[in-house]
């Protein structure tokens, strides 16, 4: 099955073998968004100057998912983050863009982990809301850059 | 900050209070879609006839990750799911369909349960392809049916 | 060893049987203290007001701790927690009060989850000022009230 | 907001990036205690002779607690710690005194580690004892000694 | 595939559904063993008089493992354990002897609750002593007695 | 108490210290088997070329376990693998072989998070098929070979 690294000549899944790969910093950065009704997102921009700040708990909980990726998807390498941020910037009317962008020095991209941040943030923004606006959606979650490691860097809108 | 009732009167993060609510039986549906180059879902649906099964992988990461939605999502309750069920369908030419339900008798609803085992779901296909296809999109998650508890029953395309 | 109930006729340490026991409406409310240099409080109440919630990080760490607590506590009950909610109050000059309250409908009290997630609270509000004063003390973490179950109500100062 | 590494110029949470600090050695100590009745001090020491030893449960989940640091609070880095001990020690009349010590080299500090194994070591003694001593208190969880890194060392009492 | 239920019609896993079963109390019971050379029975018999207790650890261990049975094991569903009891007897001349039982009132049953926790009491005991003999092996793990639910009673040597 | 690392000279429980170790390449492989009814072995066998694969939910299980060794084992300490492989092979007429092989560069082995692999597997094949089997037996789990590290290589049958 060649180009999906992850099964072997057999097909079975594996944690493929990373150590005889250098350790050299890697830099990963994922975007997505909340899209919702334009009174929704109103509320959590006056809830955020007032009091109760939905954006805050969310990038909390982005930034304790990047540390959860190996247990979350089954074929990740364990690592050891050296940086973890994620940002949530309220677009009007009707959306919130999610940033996220994690760093090492290792053997592995990070790549997951920036997805699974901003992905954990989407979901918690959802559950803080859900109460006002059933009909959030999640959208466009992708990889935007990526630097570091022999597969060379990567870039995208 | 009436509506959000993850936020106390003084707009302080909290775990709402669900003891009085009565147990009933609680269903959710949520669905996403991953988008990629035609080639890679090629690769995907060849694999899965032969050997290296991407979706099976995809479909347990989605089920034991709606078991950690609690430790995942900040405010979100601790809960004995009855039924977890994820699927993923390829939908040529370019995407993979996912739809997750969610079952429990109890006194708070499992949205974010369903949304949970999608997101992962969605990742781990990233994962497992991405060394051939960087640019895939995680698209489209959403609340398609709940029912159950006292706000009544949601249906979503 | 008569008492102490998490050891057996034998001494061997075990997770006691509560099946026999009646569900009833459980609180527990536990308080403690972080005890710092005047500069730093000051530090922590002008961020609040400007940008950087030290106690609003806080409070999620707590209130996610209270959801950890059969994790980290050997002896434990798995328990679903229908409320958990975590206060932080600057006391100028030098210290933050902290109280956690938590409630269940089950077989067992909640005593654990409430010191929990003060204590986590309270290291997470040294984790994040560290960096200005290594000198914090955490301070008097104790069980303040409980409710529910036969063992009777139980209140301190 | 200068001092709080945890925010970034903006006050917003994040995990600061130690990537480019050198891994040198690092080792934390620290200390607290948990002050009780008498009589529960002399069935702690009592049974630890005989038969169910309060301690050893403690130690254990102390030690087993700093592994976990990162995923409890929620800035911390996940660290690959290479040495922890965790020591109670009884001081009749009315307390056991707590002292863990954590090492590894690495690119950040263990004082957060070495805190946690010593209050979840205290929480441990109060959930084993509480059923004869519900008024017992945690006191005085402090850093007691740190060493490596550029912010030198640090001892205290 | 009749008789699997953790597979649907399709053959896709599922986590299957329990709602409808009635809340009843369940108990399991499992056992194991891990055989050694008698030295290292010797040392582990001679240490628990002394100082140094492995058969305390791993009791501890496998009882804390019964609560991440739904964590490990991919379709098992979260349970409210509500006892957790493990028993380690050295046999001499080459062995120790584990016991679990767990037990619950619920849905489902908790074999898998008891065998987990045999099995990581049995990996602890080998942890602890393998820098004296690498040659031990974990024996016989097995299902010994299961009652409450409507597939009956099972009993076994 | 010579010969047992994992107490110091007074007995006590701790996590050895291993940061004087060199970094060496580490391999560690264990094996172990699932033993049932050959109806039972039929069922998987058959399941597997048609649809149902119990022995690929199997090797997930295991590759994600050997991920939460630490977490599992009380004095083991956290590693980042860099390889995880785990096989399920059927033997007629009874039995299920399984082997799991750990990888990484690092201060300790990783014999433990082979075994664990393996054990967790062997449970996750016991969990799947109990419904049709209640007397599977988990036998012979063992280290087979171990490589990397001042106490030389380990091979065994």
């Amino acid at each position: 099955m060649s180009g999906f690294t992850h099964f072997d000549a057999e097909g079975r899944a594996q944690m493929v073998d990373v150590g005889d790969k250098p350790a050299t910093e890697r830099i990963a950065t994922a975007k997505g968004r909340v899209v919702m009704a334009p009174e929704t997102l109103a509320m959590i921009v006056e809830g955020r100057a007032k009091k109760g700040d939905v954006l805050a708990v969310a990038r909390l909980a982005g930034i304790m998912a990047a540390k959860k990726t190996a247990d979350l998807i089954p074929l990740c390498h364990p690592l050891m983050l050296s940086k973890v941020a994620v940002d949530l910037v309220p677009l009007p009317p009707d959306r919130i863009e999610i940033e996220a962008t994690v760093k090492l020095t290792g053997q592995t991209g990070v790549e997951m982990e920036a997805l699974t941040a901003v992905s954990v943030a989407a979901l918690t923004v959802y559950d803080m809301v859900k109460a006002v606006d059933r009909g959030m959606r999640i959208e466009d979650i992708r990889l935007t850059h990526k630097s570091g490691g022999k597969s060379g860097s990567f870039d995208a809108a």
